[in-house]
């Protein structure tokens, strides 16, 4: 069977289609500046690109210019052959504790969490909408990227903030990256044979997360109330001290918004380095001497060896710290830099390892923690809970 | 010879009086509510108390007040006993990296960075004029709360905000009870008989830090541009997803200023429990199973042990772990919950020497790190900086 794993946002459209239960990918793409005369479409398919440029008023036609590629060049031969539709979902508040099949109810739940994710959720929600017309008598299933941390206690998921926010408006850790946490925390339990496994996650692409899993569940996680939270990241600067959203909007005149945008935009690597939220951009500038960019890079590093200390204590040792997502997957120099901090908790680096790229083990034998690559795949995550929840009895 | 210790908030002001360079305390006293006609003066001496109530207008009214009440109780038989004036100053910025003898200079510089310290410096200030008319022949020398952890690291003090936050406004990390982590570091690092000591600090009472301290210097600290960065306090909420503001804000129909105000004043042990900010109203309230009060106090538990998992990665392991002020040095159940959460780093209490009080260790033989409690003197540590930087040759 295939499925389609969709992820809509404000102004774009992703999607994956996969042959499961094989977890092949058949074919990949993107269509961007929706609502524009000149909006792009772009399809990955038998090792073949293909890019068009074309008028996309909304998500509705979006979705068709999708399906109309899929057949043209024949990845499909009939839009029977789609059984279900799978679509990422930023923000499932405490009312989603797993996928669910999506129903209007569901709909407007999600619809209803809006105020959590206002970037998000609505365009989740028009994706939603647009797949249901062009894929109207098949599953579809909503897929959070905040499920897999519901698991967390109140300990580790609400701050220490008036208590009638939280009753009130919802205010605590929820967590984000979670499909990919979840895949990636499962493969390293599944690769050292032990369920019961006490595994650190580091997903760092330009947004960047860590958790803390035991037993297959997150127990912690470092983003929170909205992916601003936790480490600095490629334009996020992670957690700061409150008051300087005061004092900045007085210094600058700024509005409350506006420092927001900033903290959202234009802080982390870009904000630091004043060059880039690339990391490679960092890199190659690292090595002409440049010294914000060094630390911009050593300001995450310590952000995320802190993490991984404290998730040590947390759960009473690791068997594993795995890296993954674009920087965690492919920055050797990056990941040397965090495992070595890491020495005194007897975590050793296999450096030849640590140059090579895909699933591997980078620590020595010696070391007291198993240090993995493993590459996310959040489209499998999706598909699969499409066929689970999709497709049970 | 004698000093005096000065500590001038906006409506109130601490003094102790010391013998030098023995380190006795002689007497010690607070005015409250100064500007009113019913303002408090209270003062031990000689193990008594005594307590007063009149109007006292201004700063310089009670500064009067304090040494007409050493004259009148004859702690001391003439002013001119009096040898020197050490003040506590909160905020000291890049300006200041040491204590120093106060000039008309220094008075305008410590103005001048009132921008960062709103609410204490210009206190500070009036502490420091008022003393100055009362007692203008001896050295007055402003002690910084910030200086030392002047000595941390760019990586350390700087936030992954825009560079330029830093560059025009002096947006990084200072920290604060800076003399406190000073006084009690030292002493660790004496007990220990080594200057290279590795050594946290958590200095926890109303308000509340944790420092790393290794060569006598500090290398980290809790606390950020303001004392409500880093942990949960006893009204602070501590290191936040800076979203929240905008979020609350939105949905309170609040202004920035408000919702900062309600981190600072109605969060942390109050907000979270909905009780009190005293620790040992919680202490009772928990008794009683009251399930807020417990969170509140776990919440802070769980975020000290996350700065101290922090600073054994950072520093390479410790030495020792140290307990002081208000709630470090006397809540034992507060205590036992924090090192036992360590027992993954190979700290082991002593659970008998930690029933009591005063210095003391209380770890076992077989912990591999120290645990003390050390009582903090912050009056000793200005009155020994006057003693150092008020008559050097």
């Amino acid at each position: 069977m295939k499925v389609i794993a969709v992820n809509a946002g404000s102004s774009s459209l992703k999607f994956q289609l996969l042959q499961m239960p094989e977890e092949i990918e058949l074919a990949s793409g993107i269509v961007e500046r929706i609502g524009k005369s000149d909006a792009i479409f772009q399809m990955k398919f038998n090792g073949e690109k293909h890019k068009l440029v074309l008028e996309i008023l909304n998500h509705k036609d979006a979705a068709d210019i999708v399906i109309k590629n899929l057949l043209d060049y024949g990845v499909i031969k009939d839009l029977k052959e789609i059984n279900g539709v799978g679509h990422r979902i930023v923000q499932g508040g405490e009312t989603f504790k797993d996928s669910v099949l999506v129903t209007d109810e569901v709909i407007k739940q999600i619809s209803d969490l809006s105020d959590l994710a206002p970037l998000h959720n609505p365009a989740n929600v028009t994706g939603i909408l647009s797949f249901k017309e062009v894929l109207n008598e098949v599953p579809h299933v909503a897929v959070f990227d905040t499920t897999f941390h519901q698991t967390m206690e109140p300990i580790n998921y609400l701050y220490a903030t008036p208590y009638e926010w939280y009753e009130n408006h919802k205010v605590r850790k929820y967590g984000f990256h979670g499909t990919s946490h979840q895949y990636v925390s499962h493969r390293a339990a599944e690769i050292l044979n032990n369920p019961k496994a006490k595994i650190v996650v580091a997903h760092i692409g330009n947004g960047a997360s860590l958790s803390a899993v035991k037993d297959l569940k997150s127990v912690n996680t470092s983003m929170g109330l909205t992916p601003l939270d936790g480490l600095p990241m490629g334009t996020r600067s992670g957690a700061i001290d409150p008051a300087i959203l005061g004092y900045i909007a007085k210094k600058e005149n700024m509005s409350l918004e506006e420092v927001l945008e900033a903290l959202n935009k234009k802080s982390g690597y870009l904000g630091v380095s004043g060059l880039s939220n690339d990391s490679r951009d960092l890199e190659e500038a690292i090595k002409q001497g440049h010294e914000r960019a060094k630390l911009a890079i050593d300001l995450q590093v310590k952000s995320i060896v802190n993490y991984i200390a404290q998730y040590y204590v947390e759960l009473g040792g690791l068997d594993a710290i795995c890296f993954t997502a674009g920087i965690g997957e492919n920055a050797s120099d990056f990941r040397e830099q965090i495992v070595e901090k890491l020495a005194p908790l007897g975590v050793i680096l296999d450096k030849e390892a640590n140059k090579l790229r895909g699933e591997r083990l980078i620590s020595t034998p010696e070391s007291k923690v198993k240090v993995f690559i493993i590459p996310t795949n959040e489209e499998v995550m999706i598909a699969r809970d499409v066929l689970r929840v999709g497709f049970q009895a």
